[in-house]
């Protein structure tokens, strides 16, 4: 019952016609007129009718909760990231097919308004280069969350990887990391910043500028170039433009992404069928194993 | 054609029935009496006769070259590491299947005597644990070879990533990162010394220490606790004892290990079919991807 969960996925469950909400879970929050548990393991003992489970913790525990959610056989919805590490959402992957159970990774940028266009516009042309900016202001994003600079938290990977699962998502590519400058400050253990080359797979270069010290607002651009024309995406995915791409298509507001992601979920529950993106995540382990590491000023709130 | 090309590849690929060695392909080294190249193109243009290529270069510049020997449509081997990343093994092995080509990650402890015995004496039990030790001195391992702390090398997992091909290959679980401690020299890139904590699927905790700066004999081992007494792995898989192992299915000396993968690359070619192993390198992406970094002394060879 953190942020998301009171900002995005209360709201869209109430507003979804497939979902309603059945009891939180949480060792201390709760919400008004609405069962509670303290723990999931006492949820899922005490109510076996409820069949699905949005899990919307920090990554470091989400996979203990993921899989006894699976075990118990719920259908199980992962806010992104989807796990710490990338093996730990290959297992849950696996443990979701043998006990029939729907597995979503739910990656919130890869349903902001632009993206279903942009993905069409790219198809079939060649990447010829790429640039990203991502860049904000940690104390304004984040306040206070000390778990985004512990391990597993990824630092300032935590927005980038929004930008990850949105280009491996519409970049008709593989892409891999070439090579990774990460600014780690003294008393954490996470970056503050990185500069990220990756390639596609004849090797147009990707760069990614990423910054968690970032004045002012916010900076979710990027530009993709191609053999014919180039795509400019803003807003962190809302704004999508480019030459002969249908502007009807596009634009919106980014609440709609969570109105999405659950009608998403609903059609994989309808359909028994899971999605699971394990994309973004691998670019970021991948990231982290070939960065070269500086240090940076040590960081407090 | 530096030290595992000479002192493992040429002679088993002399010793095999199924291979004979062509060419070479080294910048500067070459072999009495074999015919030679400066780089993979110009062989791979010359002799369209050349049917499989077995690459031991450094990780760092693995993927150029599998890509260009498999769309140029011959058979590859990859020494260990396959690639500098994870998301470049996948590309291979799809770039391997759209071209109908065979590629073969090889990872030589995975062919160490023990390791058949061992997985089938470990195969119905189950694992409550295990301690793996990896501790060389990387002035005898690695002589002045600085490319292991460039990124991408990878430091004492260059080693320690043969005690992960083993424990993927024997330890009937999937296994996660749960977390890691990291070594990193002043003056490098990649960790000198690593502690890892990783676990079974459903928690049996499997920790590994990993050394470059140990002073004296190597020490490759490890202990796999289960629910039915406890394994033994000595000498990187040489060695393996545990009550009821059928020891003359064990031992035998390290160099068989290369015999081998060239026996089962030979059958893979035959049988037209892939073996792609990414677990060990995911293990250590999703390590340096959890880890905490300390800072250690600077390293001089």
């Amino acid at each position: 019952m953190g942020k998301i969960a009171r900002d995005q996925h209360v709201p869209e469950i109430a507003a979804s016609p497939a979902f309603s909400l059945a009891a939180t879970v949480d060792p201390v929050a709760r919400l008004d007129g609405v069962e509670a548990y303290a723990d999931l393991a006492a949820m899922l003992e005490a109510r076996p009718d409820i069949s699905a489970v949005a899990l919307c913790t920090p990554p470091q525990v989400r996979f203990g909760l993921a899989r006894a959610a699976l075990l118990a056989g719920r259908d199980v919805l992962l806010e992104k990231p989807p796990g710490v590490t990338v093996a730990e959402v290959h297992t849950l992957e696996r443990i979701a097919a043998a006990k029939g159970r729907v597995l979503f990774t739910a990656w919130h940028s890869q349903f902001a308004p632009g993206i279903d266009a942009a993905r069409e516009w790219l198809a079939g042309r060649r990447v010829t280069g790429a640039e990203i900016v991502w860049r904000e202001d940690v104390r304004w994003s984040h306040p206070g969350q000390d778990w985004i600079f512990e391990p597993g938290g990824t630092g300032v990977y935590d927005p980038g990887i929004n930008a990850l699962s949105i280009l491996t998502r519409i970049i008709p590519s593989d892409l891999r990391v070439v090579s990774a400058e990460h600014d780690l400050p003294g008393n954490r253990a996470a970056p503050i910043g990185a500069r990220l080359v990756m390639a596609t797979e004849d090797g147009a270069p990707v760069t990614m500028d990423m910054e968690f010290r970032e004045q002012g607002e916010a900076l979710w651009d990027m530009v993709i170039r191609t053999d014919r024309g180039d795509l400019t995406l803003s807003k962190g995915g809302a704004v999508v433009s480019a030459a002969g791409l249908d502007i009807s298509k596009t634009g919106g507001a980014l609440p709609d992404e969570y109105r999405r992601i659950y009608e998403r979920f609903a059609d994989l529950v309808a359909l028994r069928r899971s999605d699971v993106d394990a994309a973004p995540l691998q670019l970021t382990a991948d990231a982290f194993l070939a960065a070269r590491w500086a240090m940076a000023d040590p960081f407090e709130w």
